[in-house]
């Protein structure tokens, strides 16, 4: 089975929501299959609404890219080898927030959380990860 | 206070993936604000993906319609009132299975059902409704 | 491994050419993974350009429902429980000659192919399935 | 006779492939005919999912500008003359990777290469090349 169940993603939705508050930043979190879809979401109130958007893309672009969204920024800055990455695959998101999520090594999914800085965005993520 | 918060939103969630899990039928279950942003949202395990879209899809057009996308789907045939209604709106559903969510009459966000048939769909939506 | 191999692609759009060829008909033929996208694809000389895309729509549409894409042809007709169905998922086919690759009984891809007729269509999608 | 056939595509294809073996670099190889229409494309296993697009993507590139994409990043960059091109046309890619294909100096179609890196892509897109 490579595809996250829907509850392993509710465990680390529930997990990254529980990191979100203790930094008191409501968050949108979602997390993806391994293809790239929906499997779990959740915006706590008072997130922007703009970040429903870019939760769930920083989720599929770490399906799509195999990497963390934060691993982007720097290879499609201007002057750099990926400039206009982000224009590809109706819209990839070029900032830290996504992060594959892997079983023994096996990507079956991925994270995207946005609402804060991109550092609380990370850690959050990286919260949601840990709960795998 | 006029948008549905999360607990809320995961509430109606738990109550459809209930009633969901009673009729043997994985579902895709999406609840959105008073404004048709995403707020809460499940894939069971093993319920179409073309769903994810048309369930968030589903809920989306109950907001912008007020009213369940049942009510649209006689008025939107050949030859009906509102034929190529759905093509609106970067497309609306106009079969059952979102229906808004009420508190006091007031509208506060809506569910959007997906994986079923449409009776299905309408009955674990109207299980949603009714945990509110 | 759930995901279809290109090797085991290459031989099932190998298999499709060979059997549009049989009946004179130049075909688009797609293969797509598990989570819908592309594997392979050949576009036979003489084949509309519509059907590029049409080709590998059907394809990940098989995915999306889970389902060959002429189940979807009587469901999504007017007066019919799905009407409206291919507007949604960001446009999915609703006639034939896409169909679901299963290697023992797991979904690993699918096969999408037009250009010719739906019934030709068909034929030369299920020589790809046979092949696998 | 101006657009690329399916047997010349496949040799370019494969001719990309090997050498992306050589390198040990799996790779999304995409063939488009002179009017930038998908006539070929493999994805070999391992290979990123976002370069299904780029990689198709960069051929219709090449094709549009009439030019390698690696001729297009200088020119693209912030405060250069066509600062913003990668936004027209529904999306440019404007790093390395795509190269017009053509026959006795006339362009038959476009390779594009996508899932290493930028001087991986055009190597292995310039074995595609140098089949034709």
């Amino acid at each position: 089975m490579s595809a996250i169940s829907l509850s392993s993603a509710t465990r680390v939705v529930d997990a990254a929501i529980a990191k979100a508050r203790d930094i008191a930043q409501p968050m949108n979190i979602a997390v993806v299959d391994d293809g790239g879809h929906l499997v779990a979401f959740a915006r706590m109130d008072g997130a922007i609404k703009a970040s429903i958007d870019i939760s769930i893309r920083k989720a599929r672009t770490s399906i799509l890219m195999n990497a963390p969204t934060s691993a982007l920024t720097a290879i499609a800055q201007p002057g750099a080898e990926l400039y206009g990455l982000e224009q590809t695959c109706g819209g990839l998101v070029i900032f830290g927030g996504g992060i594959p999520l892997t079983v023994d090594g096996v990507v079956v999914g991925a994270i995207g959380v946005s609402a804060g800085s991109v550092e609380q965005d990370v850690k959050v993520a990286e919260a949601g990860v840990a709960a795998l």
